[in-house]
């Protein structure tokens, strides 16, 4: 791309979204209208379920972090994200998750878009907290206690604004900083923003909990007595195995709902109960095959941990928005004759 | 990176390798250069086999292609492949096989590079093959029968020159354009080229025969009376279920070799024989942990299928030789302070 060198066909150039066109584009279109847009599309996906391929994840562990794939197809469409965890690497200022992601067709096999999935997965992940909310959380519900002010926090609040009608948010982290970083974020948004002194304070008031703390340990973010009656949670930063945030007596007395079942007892806040701990898949409550909530008293949990049908919606979204004059990338060899790769490499000498 | 936006930070940029980028790598090297490059540098890595995380290829399978993911790593780099089988594509003007690669630190999780990876599994299938043929062949074998005349073929013609020794190459395919596109490919090189009639005439006086055929089905490209004693078979071309070239007697007569057995067995010739038949993998007969060949009559058999660690390699290689000025994308998302990405999406603004 920088050389000079034979130009590539058509058939050889792929869309790719960087970060800064992804940037562009959640810009174009809004925050909030594109986490609104992402929730329903989710939505759509959700419905459709038993038609995609599910295979949990395949992760390649260190003793420092993890390398995952999360691929899935619907038959017409293939997906993989790539995705790593490496909670050290915020003290070498580096990001604790980074994510990239290709979609492609399945008739030919061939890449349509690569993407970053840093910003996407972001987004993705607070519009299935909003969906995981719409579904379950009490009539009404209006406040927001957001555990866990790191990179995901702003996102969690806005998608819950667009999407469920939140419009205080009461903020509480360990680390003050993150606090105030995320209220400066969320200032002049349309919400009432609260910072609080401890977890128990930012719970009080609150319809609706969102942890999303980001240490690998088994933490008790939210203990059981901070769980009023009524109260919807989305425990999202519990999502590998050996990293929970919540007590388990909490999981006692809650309705809990899941992505993907086999997946969520590995990774999720149940791998701290029994296989015989009772769960439901979300989209069995979209589709009316489960129940949701049951009544204003019940304490709902989604247990979310992120599925890879989530990205696979998240990229086909993104493949709408690509505009023509996108950057593109020469990935595919494309010999005049198929059969002839060795003649292409030597016409190009 | 076409349109008018902000700048990227260094850590958010990854080397890319594109086709034409990877094209002037060989060329800048020299194509048998490069194959004994690599050969060597896969011998290295199967020297150091328990070291790697080994899992079969995830595959997602529809009823025309194949989609794969061929992750592995070495505890300081992984890799994964993304690699499609889709035998109709060349209907179309499509390649049967196209793929992708990323080389990443196992210590941060970021990628290192991104790389076209159509043109480079076609080098290091030809070293994979080249260095089974250096390890079994029999002591003096200079001439090749080549078994299918497709887009791997001349790639493996070349690395058996470069590495084995190999002077004349018998050229046979059941379609003659393809022979008659691979025998001009490969004039001026240093090889006597023989243009066959049949798959047996092939065979005659050969010391090492290389079968890579395309079809995707139960095939008999080899018979068993075309196979005399001391022969080297490097069987490329079945290398998915259902995918085979070979006829069982042969497999009943010679030793035969593989890259990992547990993927072998589901993908390789041995799909056509029991479970009991023995096999021994490459990288022990290198080590000197098995045996290789016995004496100057028996057959040998490479079943080759392609194993993640060959991609590994070859990306690793790769990375080697991206030089200052290379192209780079701005994949990962690098706010100033990790935690504030919703800080840097909305200074994007």
């Amino acid at each position: 791309m920088m050389r000079d060198l034979p130009q590539p066909s058509a058939q050889a150039l792929v869309p790719f979204v960087s970060v800064a066109e992804m940037m562009a584009i959640i810009h174009r279109i809004g925050l909030e209208e594109a986490l609104k847009d992402l929730t329903d599309r989710i939505e759509a996906d959700f419905r459709r379920w038993p038609v995609f391929d599910k295979t949990p994840r395949v992760a390649s562990h260190s003793e420092i972090g993890v390398i995952e794939l999360m691929p899935t197809s619907d038959g017409q469409r293939y997906a993989f994200k790539y995705v790593n965890g490496h909670p050290g690497n915020t003290r070498a200022g580096l990001q604790t998750v980074t994510a990239f992601g290709v979609l492609s067709e399945v008739a030919t096999g061939y890449p349509l878009m690569f993407a970053e999935m840093t910003m996407l997965t972001a987004l993705r992940t607070a519009a299935t907290s909003a969906l995981a909310t719409k579904t379950l959380a009490p009539k009404g519900a209006h406040v927001l206690a957001l555990i866990g002010n790191g990179a995901q926090a702003e996102f969690q609040a806005l998608a819950l604004k667009a999407v469920c009608g939140i419009d205080t948010v009461r903020l509480f982290d360990t680390d003050r900083a993150a606090t105030a970083k995320c209220a400066k974020n969320l200032a002049g948004r349309g919400l009432t923003i609260v910072e609080c002194d401890s977890a128990e304070a930012a719970c009080e008031g609150a319809h609706v909990i969102t942890t999303c703390t980001a240490d690998k340990k088994l933490a008790t973010v939210l203990h059981d007595n901070m769980i009023g009656a009524g109260v919807h949670i989305n425990a999202i930063g519990g999502d590998c195995p050996g990293k929970t945030e919540l007590a388990p007596a909490i999981l006692n007395r809650a309705a809990t709902f899941v992505e993907y079942e086999p997946q969520t007892r590995i990774e999720g806040e149940i791998q701290q109960v029994g296989e015989d701990y009772k769960v439901q898949e979300i989209w069995q409550v979209l589709t009316g095959q489960a129940e949701g909530r049951k009544d204003a008293a019940q304490v709902t949990l989604f247990d979310g941990v992120g599925f890879a049908i989530e990205d696979f919606t998240a990229l086909n979204w993104l493949h709408d928005q690509v505009q023509p004059g996108a950057a593109m990338l020469d990935v595919i060899a494309d010999p005049d004759d198929p059969r002839d790769l060795f003649g292409m490499l030597m016409r190009a000498r």
